[in-house]
C-alpha cells in the first residue's frame, strides 16, 4: 500500500459518511416526523463530529506529505484533500464549536426578528457571527485577505477583488437594462389556479425532459426546493402553489440542473473528491442554464405552453409569444428569491458589496440597514418599505455564510459563457427545444463540463467547457438581446 | 467530569450514530432509488466501521474501569456498555471482517439456492458461516457454552438449556392441540379482493387505535413490514395484498407493538443504552400481544368486522363469530411466516433444536435437510415437499443469525404471561376492545413494561410487569382455551 492508496481508502469512507450526513438533512426536510427534532439535532451533531475528526485526522497530513500523484486524477484528488485538510486544521476546535453554537442561535434570532420587523433585535447576534467568521478567516488567511478566505470555501480560487471587477462591469448595464424594460408596457401576468396534481405531473415531465435520472434519484415535496447528494443517489425536492405554477416548474428545472451535474460526473470518480460538483458557482451555472437560457427560451417555452394547455386547458394566455413574455415578465420587487432573470444579479451584487465591507471592517453592523436601503434605492429606483423586504430577507448572514452570495451571480456569468459556446456548437438547438428535447444541450454540458466533476479548478472547468476564460460579456449580451426583443427596446 | 459522565457523553454520540445507521437501512427499504445500491453498500460499510471502532474504543474500557454507578439507571447503563464492549473486543477484527464478507456472500447463494430448490448449492456457504459463528462464539464464551454466547446477543442472560426445558414443555401440548383442531370442521376462509386504498386507510386507523404516535413516527410501504428506530423517530412499514387484507392489518398491529415499545420508553433514557427495547424476546412479546392476544381476540375482531364492513361492504363473512373464527383459522402450511398463532411456535422450536445441534456439533450441515424433514413430519404430520418449503425457507442462517429464532417463541411465552396479568388487572378489558379501544391495555403495558426500556434484564422486565417469572403455562392455557372454544374441543 502506498500513502496515496491509504489516503484514498480513508477518504472514500469519509465521502460515504458525508453522503449519509447529507441524506439525513434530506430526510429532515422531506420525511422526518415533526416530533423528532431534538433527537435529530443530536444525530446531526454526532455525524458532524465524526466528519470533522476525519478531516483533521493527523494521518491525513502524513499521507498527504508522502503521497505522489501519478496522473491528473491523483493530482486533483490530492489538491482537494490538501485544501480541506489545511482549512480544517487551521481553525481551532474552540472556534469551530463557537461558530456552530452561535450561528444556530443567530438563526433563531433572525427568524424572530424578521417576523417582527425588528432589525435592532438581530444586530447583536449578527455582530457575534461576523466576529467569529472574521476570526476564522484570519486563522485561515494568515496575512492574506479575509473575505477571500471565506469565499474560497464556496468558490476555490476566486477573490473578492476579481469578482468585484467583474460585477462592477455587470452592474451599470443591468441597471440601465432594467430601467429601460420597466419603462415599456407590461406583458400579461398569469392568473387563475392550477391544480396540484397537474403541476406535479408536469413538473415530473419537465425533470425527465431535462435528463434527470430517476434510477439514481427521486422527487419529493418540501417547503423549499433543493438538490441533495452525489453519485448514485441524487434527490431533488419541489413544491406547488395553486396560483404560481411557474414557481414549481422552474424550481424543478433549476434543481434538475444541480442534480444533472452530480449525476453526470464520471462514475470512476464515485466517492472521491472529484465525484461532486467543483464549486457553488459552477453548480449554479448548471442550474441557471437549465432554468433560464434553456428553460425560459422562446423555443422551450413554446413547447411548455402546449404542455400547460394540455394539462390545464385555456389559462388565459393567448399564444406562445404572449406566454414567452409572461414567463419572462419583469416587475418591481424587493425579494431576491422571487426576482426575474434580469434583476436577480442586482440583488446579489448589493449583498456582495455589503458583506465584503462588513468583513473588511469598512462597514459597521449598525450601519448595515442604511447601507442596504441606500444601495437598493440606487439600483432599483424605489425604497425598501420594511426590513423583511430588505436587510432581514435572507437567511445567509445569520448562518455565517459570508462569501456565499457572489457564487449565485458567478454562476449566472458562467452560464452566459457556456450558453454562448453551446449555441455556437449546436446552431439549430432551438429546433430541439421547440419539441421539448434538451438532449443535445444537456449532452453538450455533460460531455464538456459535468462529467469532469472536480478534476479541474472552477475557472479551468468553465474555460475548458466554454473555450474561453469566464467573463461577464456573454451574459450581458444575452440579457440585452433577450429582454430587448421581448420589450421592443 | 467523572469517568461516568465522559463515558455517557461518548455513548450518547454512539447511540445517535446507531440511529442514523438504522435510518439508512429504513431508507434503503422505502425510499432509495433502485440504482443507488453500490454506493449505499459503501455508506453502510462506512457507518458500520465507525460504530465498531467506537464500540471497541480503548477509552470505553478505561471509563468502564473507573466509572461508579450512583443509582439504578447508572448501574444499568454501565451493564449494557460493559456487555457490548466485552463482546466487541473479544472478537478479532479479522473474524468480524470475515463474518461480514461471508454472510453477505452466503445470503446471495441462499437466495439463488432457494429459487432453484438446490440445498446442495447452499451447504458449503452455510458451513462457512457456521464455522465462523462457532469461532466467534468460542472467542466470546471461553469455556462456556457456544450457543449461549450467540443467544446472548439477542436475548441477554438466556441459555439454550433453559429455553430447551421451556420449549420441551410447550411442544407436546401444541402438537396435540394442533392435531385436535385440524380434526375439526374448518372455519370460513376469506375470499374476494380488497382495494388498496381501503386497506391503507384501515391499516392507518388500526395503527392509531393501538396507540402508534405519528408525531414521532411514520408509515410507509415496503416489501416486508418492519419497525425501525428508537426514541423520537420510530418508523414502521406495511404492505398490501388485494386478496389478503389480514396480512396488511395484522402486520401493521405487530409492527405497532414493536414501535409502541420504543415510543413508550421514558424519554429520560433517550439516546442512552436504556432507550431501546431490552431484548428481541421482550420486543416480540409486545408485537405479539398487540397482534394476537389483543388484535385477534373475540372482542377486538368484533370491532374490526364492523370496520371492514364499513370499508369493503359485504365481504362474504356472515357475522362476528364467523369473522373471529376466520381470523383465527388454522390450516396446514409449510411456512413459518405464514403460520397461525397456534402452529407458529412449532416452526420455531424445530429451528431452535436444529441450530443448537449445528452449533454444538451434534448435527452436521450435510444432515440438516433430513433432520428438518423428519422433525417437520413428526410435528405437522405431513412431509416437506420441496426445500423452499423446508430448510431453505428462512433467510436467518445464511446471515449467520444463529440464536435468533428462539426469541420469537420466547416473545410468545412472555406475551402469554403479560396477557394473563393484564386480564387480571383489567377484568372488563373486552368491553374496551369491542369498541376498538386499546388504551387501557396498551397503557398497562406502557406503565408496567415499555417505559423502563433497558433498565432491567429481560427476565426481570417480564417478571416486574407480569408479577411472576416467565413460564410457558399461561401461553399454553390461553391457546388451549381460545382454540378449544373456536373449534368446539
Amino acid at each position: 500500500m502506498t500513502a496515496y492508496t491509504d489516503l484514498m481508502a480513508f477518504q472514500r469512507d469519509t465521502e460515504a459518511l458525508a453522503q449519509v450526513a447529507g441524506r439525513l438533512a434530506w430526510d429532515q426536510e422531506t420525511m422526518m416526523p415533526e416530533g423528532a427534532g431534538p433527537q435529530r439535532a443530536e444525530e446531526h451533531g454526532a455525524m458532524a463530529g465524526i466528519l470533522h475528526a476525519r478531516r483533521i485526522d493527523p494521518r491525513v497530513g502524513d499521507w498527504l506529505d508522502k503521497a505522489e500523484a501519478v496522473d491528473d486524477v491523483a493530482a486533483a484528488n490530492l489538491r482537494h484533500i490538501r485544501r480541506s485538510f489545511d482549512r480544517a486544521t487551521k481553525v481551532p476546535a474552540r472556534l469551530a464549536t463557537a461558530l456552530a453554537q452561535t450561528t444556530s442561535r443567530a438563526h433563531r434570532i433572525w427568524a424572530k426578528a424578521r417576523a417582527e420587523e425588528d432589525v435592532a433585535a438581530f444586530l447583536p447576534a449578527l455582530q457575534q457571527v461576523l466576529d467569529l467568521r472574521r476570526e476564522e478567516a484570519a486563522a485561515i488567511a494568515g496575512n492574506a485577505d479575509r473575505y477571500d478566505a471565506l469565499l474560497d470555501d464556496y468558490e476555490p480560487g476566486a477573490t473578492g477583488a476579481s469578482l468585484s471587477a467583474m460585477f462592477a462591469a455587470l452592474r451599470p448595464r443591468l441597471v440601465d437594462l432594467r430601467a429601460a424594460v420597466l419603462d415599456r408596457p407590461k406583458p400579461p401576468v398569469l392568473t387563475g389556479t392550477f391544480d396540484e396534481a397537474g403541476q406535479l405531473a408536469l413538473s415530473r415531465k419537465l425533470a425527465l425532459a431535462f435528463g434527470y435520472d430517476l434510477a439514481t434519484g427521486r422527487i419529493d415535496k418540501a417547503v423549499h426546493p433543493f438538490s441533495s447528494g452525489s453519485g448514485l443517489d441524487v434527490r431533488i425536492t419541489m413544491r406547488t402553489n395553486p396560483a404560481d405554477p411557474f414557481n414549481c416548474f422552474y424550481a424543478t428545472i433549476h434543481e434538475v440542473g444541480h442534480a444533472a451535474y452530480e449525476q453526470g460526473i464520471d462514475r470512476a470518480h464515485l466517492l472521491t473528491p472529484l465525484g461532486a460538483g467543483v464549486s457553488m458557482g459552477v453548480h449554479e451555472s448548471q442550474s441557471r442554464i437549465y432554468e433560464n437560457q434553456l428553460g425560459r427560451s422562446r423555443a422551450f417555452t413554446g413547447w411548455l405552453y402546449g404542455q400547460m394547455r394540455d394539462s390545464f386547458g385555456d389559462f388565459g394566455i393567448a399564444d406562445e409569444d404572449a406566454f414567452y413574455a409572461c414567463v419572462n415578465r419583469v416587475s418591481d420587487g424587493f425579494i431576491r428569491t422571487e426576482a426575474d432573470e434580469l434583476q436577480y444579479n442586482l440583488h446579489v451584487l448589493l449583498r456582495f458589496d455589503l458583506e465584503r465591507a462588513l468583513v473588511s471592517g469598512d462597514l459597521a453592523v449598525h450601519d448595515l440597514e442604511a447601507a442596504w436601503n441606500d444601495r437598493f434605492a440606487a439600483d432599483f429606483g424605489f425604497a425598501v418599505d420594511r426590513p423583511s423586504n430588505g436587510v432581514l430577507q435572507d437567511v445567509h448572514w445569520s448562518e455565517g455564510l459570508f462569501g456565499y452570495f457572489p457564487t449565485y451571480s458567478l454562476g449566472n456569468v458562467y452560464a452566459g459563457c457556456l450558453h454562448q459556446s453551446l449555441r455556437a456548437a449546436v446552431p439549430d438547438l432551438d429546433d430541439d427545444l421547440a419539441r421539448g428535447d434538451t438532449s443535445r444541450a444537456t449532452g453538450w454540458l455533460r460531455s464538456n463540463l459535468q462529467q469532469f466533476g472536480g478534476l479541474r479548478t472552477p475557472v479551468e472547468t468553465i474555460t475548458h467547457a466554454a473555450g474561453f476564460a469566464p467573463q461577464e460579456g456573454p451574459l450581458l449580451d444575452y440579457l440585452e438581446t433577450k429582454f430587448g426583443a421581448i420589450y421592443g427596446l
